[in-house]
């Protein structure tokens, strides 16, 4: 990938908007970027939402953010791939410009979650379950999985609770550096260890929260700005039952193996990564599939201190889902939004001298996962 | 647009499918348009839908279809664009394979709508319109919205309800031959004229269906089959109060434009075409806005017979959406499925000598419109 770059970007306030619509959201967010970018002609937007439907009875995102934004009659589309809506959308429009179909591209992603009952939203988090299975049927959950894969994990390795709460910590510890962070209170290991059980081993530190927000991007052919240099995709199996290895999430193996490639770069040559934190556990696994440790000791690089400032590589920057919120459709563009100002050195937590950038977007238990690497050609 | 051609086609009974879920449609066309197409290896997959987040509570539609059918651990996206969805992930499919991404996709759209009840099912098909908006706060639905045009359309020329009835009347004669099509009892003039109201002035048969169904086809680059030629998509406003003029659907009118401008034909070059009746009004504003006639003439092709065999160009000899059923996801699909068994010579209701065939597939009011040509190179 060549001629790809980001020219603007955009971002909400993550956590509870009771007084905005996710329209509004989205706009907040798009305007930012439009206004960051010198209002570029756009030729097409593509959204990155998962459950307006349900919640909102509101679709045609696309042509309402086009329209209001006074773009024209262009072409867009929602893009719907569970928690990885954004990072799809976000790569359809790389792709589209690569191949010179568009130089300018609008990416967002939103939702709006918080106006629903608890309950209402986590049934409409489980359509990116198999409703046709018996294990959704039976019951299974997004806490429930990632809570049976994390006790698959412990009983593997010498892993435990602490290092799910490490992971809770560190990225806490980001987030109240992050001033549109959904959870910004200092809090000590001690408490994330005795915080109330969601769903055995995972306390509730451990699990990405319900958070209403919007991210945006302006992508561009050929132009100065922080440059795309890989985007890929994969996909992988949509039950439990189904997966071959409990401690690896192929799709985010797979996605991370073709970038890399793309790239012509390894793990080591990245210097700042958000990865998909939907669960303490699953950062841990994210570790390990996209090849920062071996299978089964990602755990390692907690008590090594290996993705914090000062280590190998510091992950999650902007607090991750864990604090900064997981707004499902915005998740993926609010990655891609902190890398970005890494690369810019204008970020929250700044890493000193980052010159390459990681985002990678998780959907449904492993059903979908997106990479993307940024440089900024220094 | 030069490499891309369907090379294979599948599609469900359009109905009420009461045993079989959505996933199982969308698998059951995907399947018959892969052995079509001789089980080729399939590098990503497009699903159109709409509504299966609200009514199934199942998103994830792409992973799904993807990992069910053994085709890998490759990228997958749902693209949503209301009635538009499925012409949307077809073009998608056909963009990324013209600039070389992707050699082979499988695009499948599909809905299943009579599961629920037709208040829930109106509910959610009004997430097609603005939920800020007041005037679908106001109780503006989409019967309505038609409904108003149609009394403005019958302000401004001399047409009249007898010229819906004969939009209606033709695609039932057409659905009467086509074996998948959801109502094919013939009906009389004055049987479709006496029919119960829906909103004044449509009646009952002047509205399409609920429908569940699923169409697939399977995109190639540079093999031999039938040649898209051109592929476009526009936008419009979306809402009623916003749109300039009420009797011009801009998004149709604008991809139309750009469609012929890319395959440099023009619309007397078209030997059949599908297009999006989702009322029997909206057939006359696309005759229109295809340039098959001039703003506020549309009427008179009806009264000349031009639209149907015999005429200048037969019009949706599937039944559309009107009589063939309108499963909102599979709608872009299933036209482009007759269109492909027009060019091929094996459609029910055949145009003899059909060279050239067009597929117009609406989303919203007037939000998106897409438009594909399409060749057999004779």
């Amino acid at each position: 990938m060549n001629h790809v770059t980001v020219i603007g970007t955009g971002i909400t306030k993550f956590g509870t908007m009771a007084d905005k619509s996710l329209k509004q959201l989205l706009l907040e967010a798009s305007f930012e970027a439009l206004k960051e970018a010198g209002f570029p002609t756009v030729d097409a937007v593509f959204i990155g939402n998962f459950m307006s439907g349900p919640l909102a009875n509101q679709e045609i995102l696309g042509s309402l953010i086009a329209h209001d934004l006074g773009l024209g009659p262009i072409p867009t589309a929602k893009m719907e791939g569970a928690c990885a809506s954004g990072g799809i959308a976000f790569r359809h429009a790389c792709e589209m410009i690569e191949a010179g179909v568009y130089n300018t591209v609008l990416v967002a992603g939103g939702e709006k979650m918080k106006q629903a009952d608890t309950n209402v939203v986590t049934s409409a988090i489980n359509a990116a379950m198999d409703t046709d299975s018996n294990e959704k049927m039976a019951g299974l959950s997004f806490p429930g999985f990632f809570g049976l894969v994390a006790n698959r994990y412990f009983y593997e390795t010498e892993a435990s609770k602490k290092h799910l709460a490490m992971v809770a910590l560190k990225n806490r510890e980001y987030a109240v550096q992050n001033s549109i962070a959904q959870y910004r209170d200092p809090v000590a290991l001690e408490e994330i260890l005795a915080a109330r059980m969601i769903t055995e081993p995972l306390g509730l530190f451990d699990c990405s929260p319900i958070t209403d927000g919007a991210a945006a991007v302006i992508l561009s052919r050929g132009q100065s700005g922080i440059r795309v240099i890989a985007s890929s995709q994969a996909s992988g199996p949509t039950q439990a039952q189904e997966v071959e290895d409990l401690l690896t999430i192929g799709a985010i193996k797979k996605s991370a193996e073709l970038a890399y490639e793309q790239a012509g770069l390894g793990p080591d040559d990245i210097d700042v990564i958000e990865l998909h934190d939907c669960f303490s556990m699953t950062e841990i696994l994210a570790y390990e599939a996209l090849g920062l440790a071996a299978r089964s000791e990602g755990w390692k690089l907690l008590e090594n201190g290996d993705t914090k400032h000062g280590g190998k590589i510091p992950v999650n920057t902007s607090g991750g889902l864990l604090s900064r919120g997981h707004p499902i459709g915005a998740t993926g563009i609010a990655q891609i939004y902190q890398v970005v100002q890494q690369l810019r050195g204008t970020a929250c937590n700044q890493v000193d001298g980052a010159r390459i950038g990681l985002a990678q977007n998780l959907g449904g238990t492993g059903s979908y996962s997106t990479v993307h690497i940024f440089s900024n050609g220094r």
